[in-house]
């Protein structure tokens, strides 16, 4: 009931953001892009409600993301009493309760996809927001390999068509945890991972006073060097770090289950660089095995897909033992990374291809016809709803980027044509409806 | 970090649903169809964030709105202070925040659609959500009625496409104004049209008991009686009307504005039952000219779509004099008219068409490089993970739908061929992966 007159300065929460049109439609070309791909692989969508029990999001992201839960006051006599609900913080844990109190209607290995936006009490900083978008692809219920093959020919078949080259960074948990048992410090598991992830940037010694300092013996420290010097293939490494973690047999499977999942994706000529990097340590708290990480090759902005095997999800649900294996492709991060390398495609833009203008009340009368007969035959159309100034009219269409314009004065009314003008060229033509399909579609 | 067990039994807040793998079809379908027919006119997506500044959302929808808003509990210190920001309750109110806080990258007039998730503290019950779509489409910066002619198309041509037999009803504030002008009762609008409005349930003589006992003289409500026994074709009831409010300008200039639409329509061979309806009052706090109300014939089901011309709607965010129009399809009711009347058409399911199904670990791993080519040449494909039990890989295509399984076993990959087997007739032939493509195109 919009009757009062209230000034206010119109204004959005800080972290979230509106979209405009060429924003939604280069959002929607990502989306749609990926969609397709997905349904390739036979994922399926699905959707889950932006609130969930706070009982359900509770405990799930650590202590830190229990603060970071936006919570919606309940209504009613219990205003003051503790959230029931909270927005939901991101899709995984909204898809482990979706599974289990779906599961007697699901098919396993269930395959789904969902992009939804997610909600997070973040303090707002450049490319970090309070809303945003996340799209995440998962088998459960399976503990093949070949689920992660299928999700390296995705993130492959995915920037393939959006044309950016990427490069993906595959690690896998048990080898991690081989490394952490082979040196004798398996309670380190953490520690050793995030002095590991310095390498490249503060160096071998560095990295080794770190460890000493983090509680590792001079022993354990000894014993990484090798690890610490790896180089050569991927296959060259895996079969060091093989020989290394021979002892280990948490640390050979991971080898083992590394090996399989590049030999399977090198047989099906799979056209991405594929990087072995024990660099990569995300997701410890909850992978079990395989854990991906995509960047792009020619843009400095991190990770724009991330992802790994975790074999107990469900379990917080009351469903333990069922493994699955998960992407999740950072859809603002792509989007930045397709405007700065001028990658969006002509073809994204489904906007107005026609504007007709009009001289006068009849002119516009029939120039929702000529619009009607046009639609029919597939075109986009709009006709300017007033026959006001040509000046303004055609501002219009010039704002709007509308590449052709047709002029009905009444010389063309009375000879039921239309004068097509091309804004690019400048050049206008006398023309019929039909020659006007001819011509905006050539 | 999903590393504790604690068992709970998961669901989700009353009032909220998950959408599966089949309802997000039909949704996608539904949706899919309108964006299209939005695109052929010229309307543009936007997107808003879900919180909006409680601000923003105070005030506009009566009490009884401001009741029914979800409350977003401010993080950190400000916990306990009233909430800054809230879940927003429909589309319109922050598509005018939007464009008074964009005016200045907006063409106007600017043509934009929406469609998003709203929230609502209201009671569930069968049919209302506490989350629902809402699919709004809005031309403002102009008072043309050509804007409503081209809203009308808009509905005939989604429901066509969609295949769902409708009537558009139509009104105009003005009238009733007018109507409430002539017979001297211009404070009593509301009561009116309540009364009005019963008139097909309770009769001339009960509404007539009831007008008095909300006030209007029996002068007044003598007056009413031509109105009540208006019929006719829309044109006779127009004319009709027209002489009954000649002494009031408003109600001549709404008679004068339904005459244009109506025209218009019918000279662009407009084909959708449209009718001429004064019980009509929807919106009557902030619609100030033509309201629109779409009801299903083949299903008894309410309003599927609704809407109206606004003169003021940017007003609440001071900037005045802005006249538009829009209108809103209500996606659930449009859902399960479509399922009543068995509309969904089997093309609208872009499923899995192929399950490739193996006897070993050499078979899946050939199964794996036959799904590739055959998802090169645009096959939905899966391929199932792991070489189990075949009924249970049979079960697994059965149970989802899947019209066609591969079959590979030792012989097939040795002749480099699949066994494809017609879930539907039961037949099945050995052929080449070409000879699979050509199939299940077929």
């Amino acid at each position: 009931m919009i009757d009062d007159y209230i000034m206010t300065k119109p204004s959005i929460p800080k972290g979230t953001r509106d979209f405009g049109a060429i924003e939604m439609a280069r959002r929607n070309y990502i989306f749609d892009t990926i969609k397709a791909v997905f349904a390739q692989y036979g994922f399926q969508q699905i959707q889950t409600p932006a609130m969930e029990n706070i009982s359900t999001l509770m405990g799930k992201y650590g202590e830190e993301g229990d603060k970071l839960l936006f919570r919606i006051q309940n209504s009613g006599e219990k205003a003051n009493e503790a959230p029931e609900k909270g927005l939901r913080y991101d899709l995984t844990v909204p898809f482990a309760r979706y599974v289990v109190q779906h599961r007697e209607e699901l098919q396993f290995p269930f395959r789904r996809f969902q992009i939804q936006p997610v909600w997070r009490a973040d303090r707002p900083q450049k490319g970090r927001y309070r809303e945003f978008y996340q799209c995440d692809v998962d088998v459960i219920g399976t503990d093949s390999l070949m689920s992660e093959v299928e999700l390296i020919q995705i993130v492959e078949e995915v920037y393939r068509r959006l044309g950016l080259r990427v490069c993906l960074h595959l690690n896998n948990r048990k080898i991690l945890a081989g490394i952490a048992e082979v040196i004798g410090a398996e309670d380190k598991l953490i520690d050793i991972t995030t002095a590991i992830d310095k390498l490249d940037k503060i160096g071998t010694e560095a990295v080794n006073a770190e460890l000493i300092e983090r509680g590792l013996s001079a022993e354990a420290v000894e014993k990484m060097q090798p690890i610490l010097s790896l180089s050569g293939s991927n296959e060259e490494k895996l079969a060091k770090i093989g020989q290394l973690l021979s002892a280990s047999e948490t640390g050979r499977k991971g080898v083992e289950e590394t090996q399989t999942i590049l030999q399977a994706a090198a047989a099906l000529g799979v056209n991405l660089p594929v990087e072995l990097d024990l660099t990569l340590a995300r997701g410890l708290n909850y992978y079990t095995g395989a854990i991906f990480e995509v960047k792009a090759l020619d843009v400095q902005i991190g990770s724009i897909t991330g992802g790994g095997r975790y074999d107990n999800l469900t379990g917080i649900f009351g469903l333990p033992g069922v493994s699955g294996v998960g992407i999740s492709f950072g859809a603002d991060r792509i989007y930045d990374c397709l405007l700065e390398q001028n990658l969006y495609p002509e073809s994204m833009l489904t906007g107005t291809q026609l504007l007709l203008t009009t001289f006068g009340q009849e002119e516009l009368n029939w120039a929702m016809q000529v619009a009607r007969e046009l639609r029919q035959a597939g075109l986009r159309v709009e006709v300017y709803p007033e026959p006001c100034k040509m000046k303004r009219q055609m501002g219009y269409a010039d704002a709007k980027q509308i590449p052709w314009v047709g002029i009905i004065g009444g010389d063309e009314l009375a000879a039921k044509k239309v004068m097509l003008k091309n804004m690019a060229s400048g050049e206008q033509e006398l023309i019929s409806i039909e020659d006007i399909i001819r011509s905006v579609n050539r």
